[in-house]
């Protein structure tokens, strides 16, 4: 979206009072949603995309959606689409506002759930307003985010943007189960995913807001993140064979020892980012090592590199290093180390403009925020093919996430979702009200 | 036993021609007992201590030693004993021979098995022969030597030795169910085990013939290893507590990275053994991470460090080095590491009589061989508590043990069972007869 088109999108009010967040239900329906998959012991979320705790999930948003006097509707990929009503629908370019449903497993309650219930609040309370502005707030919750059960991570977002070249025709779970009777049970039609594929025309704007995952806001004492970019990352899978050997009767000197070789990799991704500098976060956080027996050394391990950085080039160069690092261990250890499979996804820069209303709601208000990339992928990332992208955080206490500690200050979670409403109100044309 | 006790054994023969090895017999034995418990498609041995397939590898042995006109017992701690008759039992000090039928999972035929058959060849040739001599030959099968299933490794040869305070009243397997009812059915009775413990008077000699499990032998183009000390072992498991956070999220800078930590370890221990020559083998086999994924910065790593060599001091200070380099990479990494476990083993000395009669063996053979320290633990070393040891080692082809490829050349198993015979024959005052 460009600066004239936020222009352009300006039209009279028809509302008296500007629409304004209501905290205590916001509260409220986050704090109803963290029961469902809740592990009594742990206190973590198990959520899985198409699960049974997922189901339950999505009919708690959408009963209180309907509540609210809302109209909600389930595309074939299983996207919950919530608006103020089915009589404006269409008639308005979106500001579509969301996130997800479903968790990892053993997660917290805020990652993507947090991002849902926000954008529904922003949509009953501008409805609850009147309902004007120069485009219609549409909340969505999009399946399948994380990926724990079927992983086809982003599969929601991926069909509402089109991009179902990039999705397998039968998409299968972990097991081998397909997916098809689970997305009908959600609702969806894996036979007409492309019904749900929406055009660049009708979405003006779509805005996430979501907790930051990371410590970055809670060290800079800063309440609201404005995201620059969504890191692209670059996922190595690497084999590492040795000779297995037993522990106590195979000299040094002939050993080939894949565990060995595999901490020498996992010291040289450390290295890249965090003494070259050469990509923002580099880690091993898997191996997969064979016998893994104390008293024998080790024949082969599997593991998975992470590199991310917002900067496409800085990325290559970080890769390049990386399989440089690989032929230098390989050489020095005796071992074979290939690489065996590459997941990657390119940086996406978020809208300017958008960057900017969000900044001019910060100031606004009168609270302390902060300018950072996404470390994580978000549905957002997605959706940056379809229409201008951006992405409001809220700290995370302790910068921890995907484990039961996740979470943010209430005050926190509901200034993100006035944040939100109030960003769409600007992109919508609407007056924001006084601040409270 | 000293020089003068071999004197001392020695008596008249009664027999007209010296015991020989039949290696058609013992080649057969192998390669039948080598089939029970083995994986048609890996090819590899599962027969863990007190399993099914142990019962059937040992109701085998058995079954071939009666039928050899031999005298078979089970003590209570399921050990099997082999004479060559019961009226003799008791008259002469014993010269014990053996080893045990048990495996690692997927492991190989010969580790143990081969020990036992090479023992029960040399009580039926030294039976067939006659039976004199100062010594009284006799043949054992140890229970439970390697520990896989009960993990109490030399179960049998501890009771035996009178090693009773070093074993759990009621030992349990893995899963927490009782070796109680599993001994039973091998024969044994746990209520009785110091019923099974022999007094040092009546062993003179313990001999074991077993496979290097390494490559020595093979590099030096030696036929015959006489192992001049068991290593000792000491095991340290150590745990790191770093602290989990999202691999996109997290930044370098305050990261807590129990897997990077972990890293450091492996690498720390290999360099105490292969740099710094502390001890002859250090080696990390396993690492258990949580929570072991891509996506997550490791929380905590527990690994065990084994470290080995031939003299107790140098253990000590490898064990140093190693507690050193531990605390200076939790100060490096921000991780919290601490050893939590700790089992340990001194390095036992065979005897240097023995040795010197498996030398003049080798010679009057005129088969190559080395003398050599042996990387692995051996019921010898527990039978060292109760009488003079030694080991006669056969070349492992391609160095290898523990696994499915794990074998020696038929020739070399016909002649460390050759070995074996014309040792305990000399240990008893026995004529050995000509080189065939």
């Amino acid at each position: 979206m460009s600066s004239q088109s936020v222009a352009q999108a300006w039209t009279t009010s028809s509302t008296a009072t500007a629409p304004a967040v209501d905290g205590g239900r916001l509260l409220r329906r986050i704090e109803e949603l963290g029961r469902i998959g809740r592990d009594p012991v742990t206190g973590g979320i198990t959520r899985e995309g198409f699960s049974a705790a997922d189901r339950e999930a999505r009919a708690y948003v959408m009963a209180e959606a309907r509540a609210a006097g809302l109209c909600v509707a389930v595309d074939a990929a299983g996207n919950i689409i919530i608006r103020g009503s089915a009589a404006a629908a269409g008639e308005r370019p979106v500001v579509l506002m969301g996130s997800h449903l479903d968790t990892v497993v053993n997660g917290g309650r805020l990652d993507g759930a947090y991002g849902v219930i926000a954008a529904l609040e922003v949509v009953q309370a501008w409805a609850e307003s009147g309902g004007g502005g120069g485009l219609e707030p549409v909340a969505v919750a999009f399946t399948n985010e994380e990926g724990a059960l079927f992983p086809q991570p982003f599969f929601g977002s991926m069909v509402l943007a089109g991009r179902l070249a990039g999705l397998p025709r039968e998409p299968l779970d972990h097991q081998g189960g397909p997916l098809r009777g689970p997305l009908a049970l959600a609702g969806g039609d894996l036979d007409a995913l492309g019904s749900a594929a929406w055009s660049s025309d009708a979405v003006a704007a779509y805005l996430e807001v979501h907790v930051e995952q990371g410590p970055v806001l809670e060290r800079a004492g800063s309440r609201i993140g404005v995201v620059d970019g969504i890191t692209g990352r670059d996922v190595l899978t690497v084999e590492i064979r040795g000779t297995a050997g037993h522990a106590g009767t195979t000299p040094m000197a002939g050993r080939a020892d894949a565990l060995a070789a595999a901490s020498r990799v996992v010291l040289a991704a450390e290295r890249i980012a965090a003494e070259r500098g050469l990509c923002r976060v580099a880690t091993v956080g898997r191996l997969h090592i064979s016998p893994n027996s104390p008293n024998t050394v080790a024949e082969a391990v599997r593991l998975t590199a992470d590199l991310r950085d917002t900067d496409a080039a800085r990325m290559r160069n970080a890769e390049a290093a990386l399989r440089d690092a690989l032929a230098d261990i390989a050489r020095q250890t005796g071992t074979d180390i290939e690489v065996v499979g590459r997941v990657y996804s390119d940086p996406v820069a978020t809208s300017a403009d958008l960057r900017a209303l969000i900044e001019e709601t910060a100031l606004e208000l009168g609270v302390p925020y902060a300018v950072l990339p996404s470390g994580a992928g978000h549905d957002a990332l997605v959706v940056a093919d379809l229409a201008p992208v951006a992405m409001i955080f809220v700290p995370s206490i302790g910068g921890v996430s995907h484990v039961p500690e996740e979470d943010t200050a209430p005050d926190d979670l509901v200034l993100g979702a006035e944040v939100l409403l109030r960003t769409a109100l600007r992109a919508s044309g609407l007056p924001t009200g006084p601040r409270r």
